[in-house]
């Protein structure tokens, strides 16, 4: 039966919910958290999570094998990734995106099928109730955590920006749906001869600030409140848009990237980036799985290739676009106006 | 920042029900059966399909990338892999499972948070509807589709069993659990001296006596009908279970192990397999969230180590036990009365 096919394969992915919920759960109920705090040997850890006896054991060992947790003598302790990126009371936590999975998103992508069959979202806005961004910007408390969540996501992406894009030569830059500001941080911080702004809705002012005051860049990065399809951009040497284009159908695309164009001098450069897919559509599933995942978030939003996105861009009067791998299924696209 | 922990892996993981679900929902739209008629390009495969329009692009081209489909020159085809075991109308179709997998497990598994904190299962029979055996059994054309769809997911571990458990000098057998009968009847056609009886409830008893019959083997393999907590095993030099003690707590699993030891002579064999758990419990991942997969769907349910099951037996009598691995996440652990 060598080289015979197997269902393996198949069962893996089919029931890769299975480890999906498992460590969605570990981080809801704070497991990597408590364990940041110091190791600890099965007995506490139970108690101290609050886990009922029955499977505790199976779970936690669930997380050793899949690699978030490490076991010596009994002993239960974070990976350094888990330690590092799943401990709620570190900066580098990212598990609020995979809260929001948790909460939301599970539940919602049981409704893929009728999606597919429909084209119509399938989260909070189907029911009629207050869809999700209103929601997250109505309130200050979550909305921080959410948008330190989306920093979370997008830093190592961030700070290869910061590292591969020529800035020589550049002063000034817009990031337009800034969130918390980690992008415009990054340039900051890697390049001191640029001064940034960030744009996004009101709410957010404080959230940047805060975040830019942390960074010791209060003096260089400013906060200017808008609504990208109301208000003109400000205009700057280079637009960055990064996990904004994906969020919005194909029409609202090009009035984002005709804004950027009249936002730029000639010369100047609009930077795009999230998990673009590869021209081929073969390569970046994960890119391909996010635009289903705006099938159930969205009205109209999906993702693209970098092929898509430079012909948007011609189409728009930039007159040289090229793109590049960033980090992970991250990759940018440069339009130069 | 090379060799630095990145959040790629916790990210996988964590959104990995976006590679699950997709794969689900193909599934329940019969992507498989439908290109295993033929190729076809994207206008003709979506309409057939009823795909709407906005994503129907993406889910295929996300299945390729997942690799569980191919495209060439813009037309569609299975893998050799999703041909043999996705398309409903092959006897080698597992995706029985993976059905039952989309409509009860994936949102009974939203659930696991709560399970973990009360030990209490998760699926229908915790809203008091008809628990999932008994609403299974109920109806034959249900039955027979799920009995078939546990053939396909351990056909390989069955033949496996066959080729290697050394069958000289053993003349009959007894499968409790039998289902549709695959065990039975791969050990049948590799051992023609060998007789053996499918034992399991009453209803299972028509589909059983098809397949035998399918497979020439009506003369060597008969049912024996019965409730294994009610009813003596028939006597048999090899007793087997085959996915069937993890459904049951500790006390009903050792009850299961008696049974067995009384329907065996002296030097018969209790065989015994499924996911079983590494006896560290840090390898097989898949096992110890079965384990899980039976805090969702029974009462007292848990997949167990080697180690576990060899204990017990010894507890019940057996004088020589061992393991041995057979395919994929399983393994077998045979005890000698």
């Amino acid at each position: 039966m060598a080289g015979h096919p197997t269902p393996e394969h198949i069962m893996q992915v089919g029931l890769g919910f299975w480890a999906s919920k498992t460590l969605l759960s570990a981080i809801e109920m704070e497991v990597f958290t408590e364990l940041a705090r110091h190791p600890e040997d099965f007995a506490s850890l139970r108690e101290r999570l609050g886990l009922h006896e029955r499977s505790a054991r199976d779970f936690l060992d669930a997380l050793v094998a899949l690699g978030f947790l490490e076991r010596e003598d009994g002993v239960y302790r974070n990976t350094q990734a888990t330690d590092l990126f799943l401990d709620r009371r570190k900066p580098s936590y990212v598990g609020g995106i995979l809260e929001m999975a948790n909460h939301r998103l599970y539940p919602f992508w049981g409704g893929l099928t009728e999606g597919l069959r429909t084209g119509k979202l399938q989260n909070e806005a189907r029911a009629g109730d207050l869809p999700f961004f209103e929601a997250i910007y109505a309130d200050p408390a979550r909305l921080k955590e959410f948008l330190a969540a989306m920093t979370g996501l997008s830093h190592g992406a961030n700070r290869r920006i910061a590292e591969c894009f020529p800035w020589e030569g550049r002063s000034s830059f817009v990031d337009v749906g800034t969130a918390q500001g980690d992008l415009a941080v990054q340039v900051a911080l890697a390049h001191p001869h640029v001064r940034g702004t960030g744009f996004d809705l009101p709410e957010v002012g404080p959230v940047f600030e805060d975040y830019v005051d942390q960074n010791g860049l209060s003096g260089r990065l400013t906060f200017h409140p808008g609504d990208f399809f109301a208000d003109e951009l400000p205009r700057a040497d280079v637009v960055m848009m990064g996990h904004i284009l994906h969020d919005w159908n194909l029409d609202e695309k090009r009035r984002l990237i005709a804004a950027a164009h009249r936002a730029l001098p000639p010369g100047g450069a609009l930077v795009v980036y999230e998990s673009i897919i590869d021209d081929d559509r073969r390569q970046n599933a994960f890119g391909l799985l996010m635009s289903l995942n705006m099938l159930i978030e969205t009205p109209g939003g999906f993702d693209y290739t970098a092929a898509d996105c430079m012909g948007w861009m011609r189409d728009a009067g930039f007159t040289e676009t090229r793109a590049e791998h960033l980090v992970g299924p991250d990759s940018m696209v440069v339009g130069i106006r």
